[in-house]
């Protein structure tokens, strides 16, 4: 069993809030690092008290470079100050959806390697949440101890906290369509698939949805929103095919560029999604659950936590 | 020897200027990396070419999080492409001036772990260009070819270009004062040096300069100026001990934040420098000599090129 | 580039016949292993000559415990006695399908950590073809050089070789639709995709096919054929939606168990496939092309031979 | 102290019965991998439950391929699953005759390769038990905590279980000498050796035994038996020195071809062994003492187990 | 917390006494290492009992090469024998001062490669005390842990301890000032700077000091005293700056041939120091503090110690 | 082919001789490093030359702290100074006879640690001769070349060089009794051999030598001669056993202590050895042949010299 005084737990800087809520869930102190950015742009950290034969907890999304950099540093950090061990959860991964490079293009497949850089900092444990694919778990030696935790038992709590009747899950194509069902089964309600194919690098087509919506609300969901193009489409279709109204779901709301407006003006009626992108938080539109709980679960069994 | 259809050189996207210099002196074509910047800020990275089983060069100055991590996506991105072999030139190494952790502080020596973040994505050969300190040449386990080039012979060479008679070179401070021996003896100059005390993070004061100067030009050299707090009150003191005028020069130009209003305000000449620092140009105050003649000596040595 | 004398190609006891043909191709002298084996069942391998010095190409499909363990003997033998270059062609990799492991199972991921022990086994350069999934390559550090080489242009050869005259490409499911749209394009025709469900371990349904083959000869393609079920499947699928002639082609012939019998009972006219899984040769049903001219490119361009 | 619940045992099949024994020496709980075997061959494995956090313990003799890369598997499965450490038995090693590759025949010493898989595979501490050469102890950088166990304790007290009165060890040549004088001191009796010497591949030749087995009892003495060729020679030089009896000892009773029949043929009255070689068991030849104990006591001293 | 019977402390023969009192420190005891040395030369080391998941501390320091070699030794002997984790402690480092190749000299810095040698060992933690350099301390990947202690407090204990009345701390050059201001800050007494400049290998001429001193008793202060050129060319500044008495102190008392006797020729009252380099003891010219608080204390933290 | 200027040949101190030796056969320049020791026992070293691209070629027994120490300095010089490939010659490895721990003592392997501190300096290739046991080729991970060259060929050249008619080898134990026999054969002569025990840490006892010596010189050989003590008893076995003249012959004449009184006062008439000891060279007692053909043959093939 792990005391109290032997954790510390920090975070970059755009995963804090949802660190303070993993604090508070496991009952720990958060602790904020000291940061001092200088004239020439460097960035000065120290963490607030001595991380020597402390097992460090570092929780960091890396949706930009500046948020994936400080990542790297927090975990070399610990190790300098000779951290008794290194534990990173990584709400959001950033390149996720880059983690092949196709044939003859000669592109970086910055999924893999951007996961890597991670990996070679050293920590003793990395978790990840609702990986796009798994394949950059395995972009190590074997040296890394990692964990793939899924939202699975958060999302069906959500929805059934939502007091929706009479609902379908749809997933936007058939690469989702498996996750899907796993959830449908366990909220014991209906799923189907859109049929998505991807014309060019932006520009997706949906297809027809089945008439299982019909008459019903649609919740089409997704491991991530990013310009939310296709799961708009997919909605639409929806109500082509009779649903009385729609909302979306997905544990990664990027919602980049103009997809907010896009959502405001579409006939979605909400969007539900997680705090795992740094800064998504509950208003008209967004309803946001907290992916805290699930974060203290892995940790309070890896760290053997009481 | 190799041949020239052995090599791809590239840059990452803020020493590009410089890395066409540099192709241009060893008469070797510059290959513009494809980037692709997503509406979620993920950039896209593809080589313009086949890299397998060449020798790719990659020169990349890591001033910022940004640049610094394209560096790190291209030496990844060589590998993964199975390049023979990947050569990395930094012209200006970020967080240089953090290398040290201070006793007690619990702070991250980024000088150290963000180089060996470098090292960590199995580059075949780094070289750096006058570094602040050379413990970073060291951090990691003896499985990477190093090399620290400096820039005497181009310093030498630029300043009897600008016809000066008469003048004495001057450090700030005792730490530089070796290698402005260094750099005098080549010159048959007098130097001297000043004392200069840092009081604080951002504080420091210079003593007094001797009167060496007196009647002369004085050049206060340094390995950077960030601030130009010191090297301005040094250049004062010179002027104080008789000095008739006073250029600073220094290899790395960060010139941070108002810096380059305080030098126009300032009684210097002129700030003599390199473009190791990624927009530095020549206009009315800077005088910019270029590094790239440097970068291609060692790469002609390393990479055995006729 | 690289002399005659400066390879030796030696292969597993299984892919010998694919090796000898791919030196064929390369017009090098194929080397056999010495094996003997002794009464205690352990087996001695001994290179036919010294390969100090030289590129070593090991060929070895993993389809069976006994075969991926002489790839692991034959890949550290050749480190052993100093070989120049380690260069490893997996034409066949077996438990390509296991690579991910479903949470909560405990189960092992054997997939990633089959290909672990190969790369950890110190290749310089693994080669893969058409895999499954991509996650494999990336089961390393960085230090591996690896390349996933497809058989996309030996396919469309081999389909314009047979003469079929207004045929159509099917894909069993949304999963492998991709690759079969890119050869379809590259043929200049139409493709489709089933539906199938993986409802238990073994058991697959696979819903409607498209219109599109009706009057046509379909064409049915995927990546491996293991017991066939969905295939032949999908293969009566097509010929309820009007198809008036079905083929099956796909990369991989593991045809296990009773699959032989299964087919010779179904409608399918041929089995078009290659020779990447041990034993697979022409005959009535099997229609056999070899991937010996890809590998011979692979290694061509990999090694630098003429 | 290591809890109850922090233990997971399991076992290569080969071993299964084995790491029973030494499950119930150490009153912990035995948990039997599942295995699936699909149509293909390949083989589904998966830990009976959580390994997370786990000491897990593997018990696994590699006297065939299918034994030797399920240990493999075991051990990065384990890995896999965030086992707290893995721990690894070996109690019969195969290839550990062929450890030495002799000058110039290019063969692979696959004594040495085979068992740096393991090592390779990154179990935290692995055991071995009597083995033939220390050599592969060391076939790791020193990152592998290994330990060699003799059964010396258990051959004692195996042999003073037999009732045996006046008798005399007889190691089979000089090489083994020194253990067999080792475990004589223990049991303060007489021993002797015969002079072995191997002529070709699998024909040795043994020389006169000395006269001190006259009117006593002779125990041949190896470390293993295998084809029985030379130690059934050295029981008949052993009668013909005018031994009145012969009995044979060795610890790993690998019994290859028709080596029983032969020792049913030979003049020798029992066959001593271990149970490290899969299989053995007691019967009207063999006469079979369990390594268990032994296992048992590293473990405990190893996991710190009350 | 650490058991008192998980701990077992060694050193190497040079550090031993050293060692005892870092044992009685921490009320553990010391285990002296078995030592015979055969006619050829060659070194037998045993540890005097089993290692086997211990803890192990090792104390070394590495003024020459026997020493620097035994402690190699004991760290790998501790890691073959499996200890727990192994602790190291290096109270003086050899060629601490030889960690910068200058350039085109092909010197070898045997700083770095004698600490990398430490390294590779593969010890757990490493301590080192008052170093010269840092650039040793990252000599690695980043997986070592490694700890810089500071004899500060120590010194400040020991100069008040003299019962000096009305003294000033003098350091014999500008790089050494930053760590005396620290010292004096603590001791609340006034510090200056003597300019020390290298002319050749072995010659320094040391400039004049401030008028600081005049009236006072000088403490001259340097990490390490060799053959004591400059130190005693500062203390002669001193005393025609007008100090009533100088007195010098140092952390390693390197003391290098004629040293003693150049000292005690000196107008020196006494050379403090501490017992980090072996042998040092006090006499009627040096008074000797021991580091052994320093090491217990740092100790009782890194191995939780109670 | 590697061109004369890409080599560069240097040793520790003690292999000077036999270096520049090697050199002669390989015609080939020696460089002899630049030493300086320093006052403080220090010792400065530099390559004379520019070591960056060169296939470094480094000599060195290690038969003491001293040599063994500078071994490593100079791999890891020509790492740091980015010599193409380091290749280092080990004529005589210290502590090769204390490559295993006995169990239950805590003794520390040095064979096994003291090469793998080799190894760790990060050569490319390390050959050794006459190795006493091959155990210390194996302790890395695989990633060192290595090789294990055998003075066969010098031996058989030798013994017909000295004229001897009508001679027998004869080994002094049944353990070297293999290589004997080897080397007989290659002479076409007899051979026996002496039964040693080794009773205490240096007492060894000599059985009878077989009557094949009767009437002929006897030739005892082998791999190493310390104290002389076994070898001269076999000599005077020999003797007895009607031998008319005694020489021994063996590759590594350590000759430790008062061995060479021994051998003056012994009936032996000379002792034949290598020169792979340093400072063995030839007198009215010894009679030398030089290992520089052998190495010389060993580099020819591995850098692929003309």
């Amino acid at each position: 069993m792990t005391d109290k005084d032997d954790i510390m737990m920090v975070a970059n800087e755009a995963s804090t809030e949802l660190a303070r809520k993993v604090a508070a869930e496991l009952n720990r102190p958060f602790s904020e690092m000291t940061r001092n950015r200088f004239a020439d742009g460097e960035c000065y950290h120290a963490f607030p008290g001595d991380v020597t034969g402390k097992k460090l907890v570092i929780i960091g999304s890396t949706h930009d470079d500046v948020s994936h950099q400080e990542l790297l540093d927090l975990v070399q950090g610990g190790r300098y100050w000779n951290a008794a061990s290194v534990n990173v959860v990584i709400p959001y991964l950033g390149y996720s959806t880059m983690e092949r490079a196709k044939p003859n293009t000669n592109e970086i497949p910055k999924g893999v390697t951007r996961t890597r850089q991670i990996f070679r900092a050293r920590p003793d444990f990395v978790t990840f949440i609702d990986l796009h694919s798994e394949a950059v778990l395995h972009a190590h030696a074997g040296e890394i101890n990692t964990f793939h935790a899924w939202t699975d038992h958060l999302v069906v709590e959500k929805i059934m906290s939502c007091g929706f009747s009479d609902f379908v899950l749809v997933s936007p194509d058939y690469g989702f369509s498996k996750r899907v069902a796993r959830i449908a089964s366990m909220l014991r309600c209906p799923h189907t698939a859109a049929d998505k194919d991807r014309y060019d690098v932006d520009k997706t087509i949906v297809g027809q949805v089945s008439s299982v919506v019909r008459g019903k609300m649609a919740i089409v969901c997704d491991d991530m929103i990013r310009t939310g193009g296709s799961i708009i489409q997919t909605a639409r279709r929806c109500l082509e095919a009779g649903a009385v109204e729609v909302a979306v779901m997905a544990t990664h709301l990027v919602i980049a560029g103009t997809a907010r407006e896009k959502f405001a003006e579409s006939p979605i009626s909400r969007v539900i999604g997680s705090d795992t992108y740094p800064g998504r938080i509950s208003d008209e539109l967004f309803d946001i659950y907290s992916v805290a709980p699930l974060i203290a679960r892995v940790l309070r069994k890896q760290l053997k936590l009481t």
